[in-house]
Parts: structure tokens; sequence; C-alpha cells
């Protein structure tokens, strides 16, 4: 079984990039699975606290350290990840048994209303991974445009075309997880 | 009077960026002043609150608002803005009377102990800048690398040269401001 | 009168970039106009030949250099800027008189048969216009996308959407360009 | 044997990163060589020679597709890859067997005078490399700063803790060439 977290979504109770999140996890591939974190409640993060962090802190980390890989689903915002977002992946980065992401591999979907879909988001999400050393998964890219228009009133994504490259950039992820495990 | 709002430096007590936000408050220009702005009880941003924003982030625009300019002092964290950071700029690029930065100049500067000073932070907010519709100031570009020998005990910045750099970016920035004001 | 320079375009005899610059030429606010320049006979930049260009470099630098700024028209070639036109900008950046581009305004456009209409490609040349010390127009950002349903068999742009982003966009090019000026 | 392809360097007879991708040829790992590749003589790239390139093209693109795997060497101008190399990638990454980058992993190296040693023409050759499918080498990044003083005058790099990062990307490539090839 390979075990995959999900981080982001959106702190939103509904949006576009939740229900993202959670079709992700239904189209998840045989013999793996899809655990999404709960990023709420976690607190900012600055150095002084990077030795005494909060249980919920050390939890997200041991959850991405126990993972054999992870989806980020972000939303953009001006142009780059939200602050919430890149502030969650900056905890998991440093102490508590340090950087938690080390040599996993990662795959990113974004959705939104616009044309552009997040692929600003996703660059800079991409440059991060070369400090954080996560393994990209390049292909296909999944950016979910008009989101208003391809999901419906229950949040459920209706756009096949869309299902497809997020199975395919799935499986792509869990086939790298299993090698790199298998390794 | 130019009126520069000071937004960064870090969360932590004893930081080489917070230190260098104070020295660029004593590097000012005549006839122009630095606020330095307090992020560190902001909430995280999303949609469902920013048409309810608590008292401190409606201070927080409208410190922007009110301002001829912007200076931003940016840490590095997984080579991007830190989270908390990029999530003060998302807080106040929405509602409460919409985009606060709209149409204003903003300069950066950045410390860091490494040698690549925090640029990789500084382009990608600059990326950020364009959605913001900010007026960036090109140059000159303050990195100060290595900055555990560049700052004494009591956090004065002792680089005479990183100091030319930083008066020189200050005057540029007040100097786009006075225009833009006189516009 | 001011005088913008168009930098771009592709060096294809029919390719929606070069119609693009070609509708942009059209749309110059009064008291402006457009010139074309020709970027198909440069030769690669390396710093052996900065100090013996050949005539049509220094023609070239000296069409930029006695503009009032310049419309950059990219393609998107592997998420980034074409080679051709990074050369030709390479050129202009190095001596016979250094940096042509040194404190003029410019603003950008793009076509693509895709969604993303050349977007990577804007945001990395963006980061070049901090070093050349280039004047960001920063909206609206005209990138017009599907390229192949926009323009007509005669390369005529038949949305008049995109028509509107453009007009506006060399009217703020064009402003700030006049202003500039006249400091 | 591993066979890995060098591409960049600078069209300079005399530069810094034509020496460092000189040394990296003899830092290769046991079991391995690297052939640098001559981009001096290739042509513009664009759509209408695609499918009709000339000999020197083919063979570039021949070299690299027999390759397993790449390191590329960039200068960094005007904060991105250099056109010539952009070029050679533009012309790598289409017909005459479309793609020849694809699935192959890559590693980067850079030296420059300044402090930021390539860095940010680096980041923007990883973002290329996802659309190229390349897959990117994370650690140890390799920026020779303060090239004069760390090359002799005959070109031989005199830097032991660079050599050592180096020696390190070289074998890192040099396994995941060899994993990729037996998978």
């Amino acid at each position: 079984m390979i075990n995959i977290v999900g981080i982001g979504g959106s702190l939103r109770k509904n949006s576009y990039n939740r229900y993202l999140m959670l079709e992700a996890a239904k189209l998840m591939p045989d013999g793996s699975k899809l655990k999404i974190l709960d990023i709420s409640g976690l607190p900012f993060y600055n150095q002084d606290i990077e030795n005494n962090y909060p249980e919920n802190v050390k939890n997200f980390k041991n959850e991405i350290k126990n993972s054999d890989g992870i989806l980020f689903v972000t939303p953009e915002y001006n142009y780059s990840v939200p602050g919430y977002l890149k502030n969650a992946i900056d905890l998991a980065s440093r102490p508590y048994g340090d950087n938690s992401f080390n040599g996993k591999p990662a795959a990113i979907m974004s959705a939104s209303i616009g044309m552009l879909g997040g692929s600003r988001a996703q660059y800079h999400l991409r440059q991060s991974f070369v400090f954080l050393n996560i393994i990209p998964i390049n292909t296909p890219e999944v950016f979910v445009t008009m989101a208003s228009q391809k999901f419906d009133e229950n949040g459920n994504l209706r756009d096949e075309d869309a299902k497809k490259f997020m199975r395919q950039l799935l499986e792509n992820l869990v086939n790298t997880a299993r090698k790199l495990k298998n390794d």
C-alpha cells in the first residue's frame, strides 16, 4: 500500500481547491490511498518555536515523514502560493526531526476561476521543492481553469478531461513513490 | 513628508531581518519616515473572513492605504517568501476597501546568513507585485549576505557598503513616491 | 510624438505573435507610433564580440536607445522566453554605449494556441527587466489564448476583448513614457 | 558506462563557464564520461525550419537522445538563461524525432564573477525542465561565485569546496541516470 498525504486545498469551507482535493482522494490508483492533512490550526512558523513545536505541528510532520509521497493542492493568491499553505510547508521543513519532505516525491494540482488555473503558484512551489529536496512529478500538469463551470453544486468535478489528467498524475506519483520505496 | 510603511522583518525576536528593518528606519532620507507595521498578531487569510476582518487587519490595511509607499524586508524560507509574510500580503490584497497596495511604489531588502541573500524570495515577491499593481523600485537591489558577520551583538549593521546601497534604494523609493503623490 | 519600438514577434513568417505585433501597431494611441524592429539577422551574443558589434546590432541598439519605450511581443518556448528573443535582449544590454534599455518603460504581450497564453515567458521577461532597469507596465496583462480561433486567415485579430486590453496596455505604456520624457 | 552530454559553457573562448565544463569532465565518477557538445554553429530555431533541420542540429539532437543524462553549465545573462543556450534547448525540444530531452535526468552548474553565482539562470532553466520532462537533480546546487578568484590563469579550478560539490552533484546525476537506464 502506497500512502500519499494531501496538503493544501483551502481554509475556506467551500472552495474549488478543497473540492479538488476530495476528488483526488476518489481517483487514487489501486494499492494507494490519500490521507488529507488538516492544516487549519497550525501556528505561524518562526525560528523561536522550531525547537518547541506544539502537538499538532509534530503530528503534521510525522504524517509527512511516514508517508510515501505528497499531493499538494494549491489555490493561487497574488500570483504565488497562499500564505497559509507556504506557512505549513515552512513548519514541515524545519526541526522536530528536520525537513519532513526530504527525498519524497510530490505532485501538484490547482483549480481557479480564471484562465491560468493556478500555474503561477505551481511554479513557485516547484522552486521550493529544490531546497526541500522533493522529487517533482513533471507531467501531466493539472490546472482546472474556469472552475465555477466545472464543479456541480455538491462540489463534484464534472469535467472528464480534468479527471483523466488527475488520474494520470496520481498514477505517476504513486509509481514514483513505489520505486523510491523499493530502492 | 513622505510616509513609508515597513512590512516584514521577522516574527523572531532577534533576527537579522528585524535588525535590517530597524536599520532602514535610521537611514530614511530627509523629508520621509518609516513606520514599521506589526504583522505578528494577524489571522490567516481565507475568503470566508474577508468581509468581516478583525480590527488589527483593518488597521494594517489602513496603514498601507494611507502610506506613500512600502518597504518590504523579507527573509527567505524554502527559496521563497515566508508564509507569515505572504499571509500578511494576502490579507492586505483583498476586501475592506480592496487591494491596499494598488498603485503604490515598493522596495525590497533582505538579509541572510548564506551567500544568496534572500534573492529568491525577492523575485517571487516581485511577481506578486504585478498582480498587486505595485510599482517596483528596480535598483539597487539590497541583499545582505553572510549576515552573521555584518551585524554586531546589538543588532547594528557594520557594513558601510550595505548601508550605502540601502540609502540609495530608500532615496529611489522616496523620490518615486513623491512623484506619484504629486501627479 | 511618443516613439515606441516593438521587439519580438516571431522569426516565423506566419505566426500569431507576428500578427499580434502588427495588430498592436494599428492600436497605438494618438500622438504615438510603433516601429517594429527586425531581429532576424542578429548574431549570437558573446562577450568576445561586444566591443566590435556589426552594423545591424549597432542600429538595433540605437533604435532602442532613441525610443521612448518598448513593446515586447513574446511567444513562449519551453515555459520561458524564446532563445532568439533573449539573444536580442542580451545584445542590447551590453556595450556599444552599454544597456540600451536603461530607464525605459516596457509592456509585454503574448499569444499562444494553448490556455496559458505565454504567461510563463512574460514572468521570466519581467525578471530580466529588474537587471535591465526597465520600468515595467503592470496592467492589464495581455495573454491571447487559443490564438488559432482568434485570428482570421489574413492575420487580423477578431477578438474585441483582446483588442480592448491591448489598447489599454498601450495607453498605459505611452502615458508612462510621456511622463518619463517630461521629467 | 553512463554517457552524459554537456550543454552550455559559453560561446566565448575564455570564459569561467567553459572552464567549469572542462573541470566537470575531469571530475566524472568511475563508469561514466562527459561528452561536451558544440553549440556554437547552431542556427536560430523557428518553427519554419523544424521539419528541415541542417545536419549539425540533427547531430546535436542525436547526441542528446543517445545519452543517459545531461549536464547544463549556464552563465547568467540579464537574470536568466543566455539566449544562445536557450536557443540550443529550443532546437533540441522540437521535431526531428521530437523532444530529445524527454525523460532524461539533468544537473546544472554555473559560475559567475558576482555573488549570486548564476542562481537566477538556474531556476529559470528548472522551469523549462517541467515542460521538457527532464528529471532534475536537486542537490547539491553548484554556484561558483566570485569566479575570477577561483580559476587560475590556465582555467583550472582552485577551490576544493567547489570541486567537492561538483563531484557530489555528478555522482547524483550518474546514479539517477543508471537507475533510469536499468528500469
